[in-house]
């Protein structure tokens, strides 16, 4: 599983996903088999850069989400496990194509694919895991839950070219940054939710909410994300400070950080994230400007809202471990910025 | 349509479509009409980029395969026209990932998109494509159906990582280079084909015999693009000759004339194919030693020898014109050899 979460902890963020781990601990052992079965192939490139990616530690998040989701609709059967991992390999093959748009180095403080076997493997070996993840997705025979997940795939890939459209763009509002991660982020996060439901046939209502709360766990997830871009915390997590700034990404900090500037900050913020021009110590200015205009707390207070509606999207389920489990995502999503 | 077919003149081996072509136009015009409606997008790049290949005047011949299979089995319904179009997006993404592996510069005598927009808008609108493809097999309904089509992207995805790994290596085999084409052409070609069966659920041997028919079709079509690739015909038909040379692309072409020749010629194809080292006149001088061993007429030979399996595939059908012209399109894709 690779996630050792320390329960003793209650500051720690992480302490807020023990319940969920714990809860889904049995099925995610069979997603995490059926991961390294699927990802494997006689074609010896496709599993050793699969694996690269699968044995990089993330958290599966988003595949805990559909089993936690499906068990709290009292899910009885086996599909969960089959959409969970379907779930993991659209998320694994979009980071492989993102590595790639962004021409990214590290990914989880690893070399990237595209690094160690190139560009051209990583597009084809994302397509291979995509390819993958439709075949599980049919074998578990839910039309519904196809609906739901190829929408999500087209989504996805929208959301990654309105990103590439926008990039470098300072003119770019709050409504388009959010544009952008509600397709790139909060649509896997709502799919995965959402399939949870479909599985088990449960009422319209129940679906809706899991979708809803999937979307807005995914919000806040990728607000707090971009927020800890800048922030000294993601140097203590093992992670480079300042990626989205050297890529010109506009997340909600920038945003922000540049609506509130004065005339002199927005030149300084279309030199180093429009024209690329970054110098020595641009990014400890960058991180000052977000300080002064609280540009960094805001992106978080925008993430609590989002937080709030995925937290009463729950609400319509009857008192549960797994409905209190996936309360507490909220928590732990919105904890990391602290 | 974009495909103009004289078929009075009975030497042309476009005349050999023109069956298909008027059997399938009306049904072709609604494909038509949905390609262009799911290529839209309200993120501009999208349509922009997608209508760049799909005006680009391929012959479109893997609909046309699903739409008549599908009709020669007697379906009634509308399916077969969502399918087909599914079949071009998955057809359309993969060009348009194959250029950023192969780092093309024409399709069809245009620029690549990835020229005009970038590799990074290349892989994520070919991501979209292949959204929109599942999605329009989800409206279908047909389990069978999408099990066909996902197992197929699977496999086209495994086969162009197969052809990466095999690229430069000139001590790959018949069987080897056959294994990549199977992949990367033929299990499209079978999918189309099977796919107008599935979705009528006819028996078995019917569903079996169209998906062999698609395979060994597609089989013979590629041996025959591989061998135009070396041939004066291709420039005739506007396209540039000596592309896979100058990708290191081993093809049979290749591989026969490498075997048969001595070992004074295999330093020379080891030089321009494995160490990219090619100098004027190389491809004059390759394609004289493909001449001289006959390797190019051979390639030909196998594209009948699977042209031939084709047709036996379709034997078990009753006559009809449906059949008839699936029969001829046999002829048309190893008559473009001529």
């Amino acid at each position: 599983m690779g996630v050792v979460v320390p329960l003793d902890d209650a500051r720690d963020p992480a302490a807020k996903l023990g319940p969920l781990v714990e809860l889904v601990s049995a099925d995610m052992g069979r997603v995490n088999r059926i991961i390294l079965d699927k990802a494997g192939s006689n074609v010896e490139l496709i599993p050793q850069l699969a694996r690269h990616l699968i044995d990089s530690g993330g958290k599966r998040l988003r595949p805990m989400l559909t089993l936690a989701a499906a068990k709290m609709c009292g899910y009885a059967g086996d599909g969960h496990v089959l959409l969970a991992s379907s779930v993991e390999f659209m998320h694994t093959a979009t980071l492989l194509h993102d590595d790639v748009v962004d021409e990214s180095a590290l990914r989880r403080g690893k070399p990237t694919a595209r690094l160690v076997w190139g560009n051209q493997a990583s597009v084809l070996v994302g397509d291979f895991l995509l390819g993958q993840a439709f075949k599980m997705m049919v074998d578990v025979g839910s039309l519904k839950a196809l609906r739901i997940l190829a929408n999500a795939a087209a989504v996805i890939a929208e959301g990654e070219v309105m990103q590439l459209s926008a990039s470098k763009n300072m003119a770019t509002t709050e409504d388009e940054y959010l544009a952008v991660i509600e397709a790139k982020t909060a649509a896997l996060f709502s799919a995965a939710a959402e399939v949870g439901a479909a599985v088990c046939d449960r009422p319209q209502a129940e679906q809706a909410g899991l979708r809803s709360y999937g979307r807005n766990l995914g919000l806040a997830f990728q607000l707090v994300d971009d927020a800890l871009d800048y922030s000294g915390e993601q140097a203590r997590l093992g992670k480079s400070v300042g990626d989205d700034f050297r890529e010109g990404k506009i997340t909600l900090p920038v945003v922000l950080a540049y609506r509130r500037g004065s005339e002199d900050e927005r030149t300084f913020w279309k030199r180093t994230l429009e024209t690329a021009a970054i110098a020595e110590g641009d990014l400890e200015h960058a991180i000052a400007l977000m300080q002064k205009h609280g540009s960094l707390a805001d992106t978080i207070g925008r993430a609590r809202h989002y937080g709030k509606i995925a937290r009463d999207d729950l609400e319509i389920f009857p008192d549960s471990r797994h409905k209190s489990a996936l309360m507490d995502v909220v928590e732990f999503c919105i904890g990391r910025a602290y």
